[in-house]
């Protein structure tokens, strides 16, 4: 893929931030990556999404070095090199401070999974980092931050839950490709809010049963799903 | 009626979900009956409502046969046919996860009556399953859904409030034809609204008295209703 | 005043509740008195605000019979007129259940003075009803949700808390004319959603000071009054 | 800068209220002072944002004398000049009754900052004044307000905390001009919002630590801020 595809790609999916009301402001920031010539595309740091055009993303290798461009990267550009370089799978990622995964986000708490509109997108609950160290914030925080989401991940499949929320700060989210990582973005969002709302009406409400968990999942991914159309 | 015709009026009641911001993505269905040809008309799976148009309706029996389409149905599918086959009265079935409906749904609770503005639509509570077992969940788990709505109506007139939460899932809505439970769905998402700010500002507070209750839902049902205009 | 130009008025202002959010569907009614002529125009009952036309009004006499017009007036015509006869000093009244005020109604309590965004327009509490007796509700009951909203009144100034909400229904506004009264309903939802965000955070929280719950009252209303423009 | 400009960049900042929904109706207004001539432009009193013109800015001096206009300036304008006299900083004022800041201004609670979007833009509390005395609100109560606001602020830089609650009332906001102080006003509007959620959902929370809060102020803000693009 061309520079010039890939920023287009990277664009119009933080340009979609805005359209589903995730972000306001310059919040946000979206990247993708090509693994072939090991670089990504990622939103400038700061710039409105009004003034944004597609040749202002910037091109950074995984070692965080700008390639190609005029403007300074995200500042949370290590946060999605960190990402890209430990989960082989994932090709976008997104992050947000959307409001409701932000509160859960403050409130440091996982998302449970409450619902089949939960267990549509995610194998379990949605997991919230553990805070981070005085001595990781001032070692490098950016980068850090991609060590405590990959720290939740140990051992386990990232697609399975491709959202996470840090503790005190807001969520990330990836997939396939930068739009599928603003889809998850979106789907959080709901889902949170949903799971904020099911929490403040009934504290202490019992979770979804394993076996619709995995029903609802799986109905969705994996070789035996059944919802959608044959591709 | 033509399926033509059928597939229209199903397209366009699909589309009203939008509208009346009940869906986001590819999330809701909603299916009509034409009970002389023994086929509904249903929303294929995973179609977004952007790129939906009415001959992408499906045509299935009531034995979940595709009789007409190119597109694979609702994977919902069988719940509806399932609704269809048991309340002899209903021509439309809508299924959404509306925000505040679901959370009802994700709490296990049914909707208690507190006010006039579910009395008008409602006769009574609106009801919420029981949990599905697992072997529920085994053995055919749309179907299943259906059987745990109807479950829920023995003796009772599914019209007299026709809208129901699943439990841990999301709600069902039906009318004499699709429009009509898409506007059940868009009360029921209302009134859920309601209840949730009312039990989160008075956690004890009172229901609505039987009197009330029956007074506007049979002012505006029945025999003797005289809200709206003599048809 | 003209019928056509009362029934003009009227059509507008029951427009504006759409424009202001505070309806869905058919909710909601407005109405104004021309009180030469002992008359008053109201939203017809059940009639969708898109197809609603000015000539739609219905004009009533305050012994709710129908003077002039093709269609039922509003079903609750009866307490509009109620109001009518005990307030002298009012033109128009609204009736929506709007979202945040409707809640507070079903959880059966007057809305505290919290701040001056309330103590600017209403010199007080805004009062809810006490419920209905079921004799009551047997006897007349359009009629007699006005009894219960003027007896809320006695030895009051309606104009100083120029809204109401009714025990498990919703609320009742009113003004000089029917602009102010639909004017009063959008900022009773808005105060009614600030008191509930504000109970739900700090439910013990203390109420205005009475210094300055008069202080932006009077500064509003009254003959000392200096906010806005002189006239 | 001309009358003219000073009155067309107040104008603009005012109707930006409306685009980001901070207000309805007449509330709220933004004003901007000229420092060289010893002016401000600001709102006028209860005019509708509808009709406002950029020629119906009132210029008033730091005495509240008005200098240039036909309108009345906005009853708050003490408010105003009194912040302009006690922070040299500021070039700009915003203040509204927008939903969730006022319904902590109403609980009569400060903001704690519970996470990184709080961070970056506030170093530490966003802080709440005391009620107001009987005897302040006879004496000169708009004047009395900004009293009870700079009151706060004593040995504090107001640049760190361009935002406060008055308890009981709605928040003010600042910046170096018209423009930034609307900006800090859709932030509060957003942090406070994030704030509530989070209370709601985990009462006892931890706040963000004091690590994290400087890493995001200071990343942003101060000589070694590294987020954005270079000026």
């Amino acid at each position: 893929m061309s520079y010039t595809e890939l920023k287009r790609q990277v664009y119009e999916a933080n340009m979609e931030l805005q359209v589903r009301n995730l972000v306001i402001y310059t919040f946000g920031n979206v990247s993708q990556i090509d693994r072939q010539k090991g670089v990504i595309a990622i939103k400038p740091s700061g710039v409105s999404y009004e003034k944004m055009q597609p040749e202002d993303m910037v091109i950074v290798d995984l070692d965080n070095q700008i390639v190609e461009g005029k403007l300074r990267p995200s500042s949370d550009t290590k946060t999605h090199t960190h990402l890209y370089r430990h989960f082989d799978a994932i090709g976008g990622v997104t992050h947000t401070h959307s409001t409701y995964a932000t509160a859960w986000a403050q409130a440091k708490m996982p998302i449970p999974c409450l619902g089949t509109t939960h267990a549509d997108f995610v194998h379990g609950e949605i997991p919230c980092t553990a805070e981070m160290t005085d001595e990781q914030i001032k070692r490098d925080y950016e980068e850090e931050t991609g060590v405590q989401i990959t720290e939740c991940y140990r051992g386990q499949d990232p697609m399975a839950a491709p959202m996470v929320i840090v503790a005190g700060h807001a969520p990330f989210t990836w997939g396939v490709d930068a739009a599928k990582s603003v889809y998850h973005a979106a789907l959080l969002e709901e889902i949170a809010r949903m799971a904020y709302l099911t929490r403040t009406l009934a504290p202490q409400g019992s979770l979804l049963s394993q076996a619709i968990l995995d029903k609802h999942y799986l109905r969705k991914h994996g070789k035996d799903a059944y919802y959608g159309q044959k591709s």
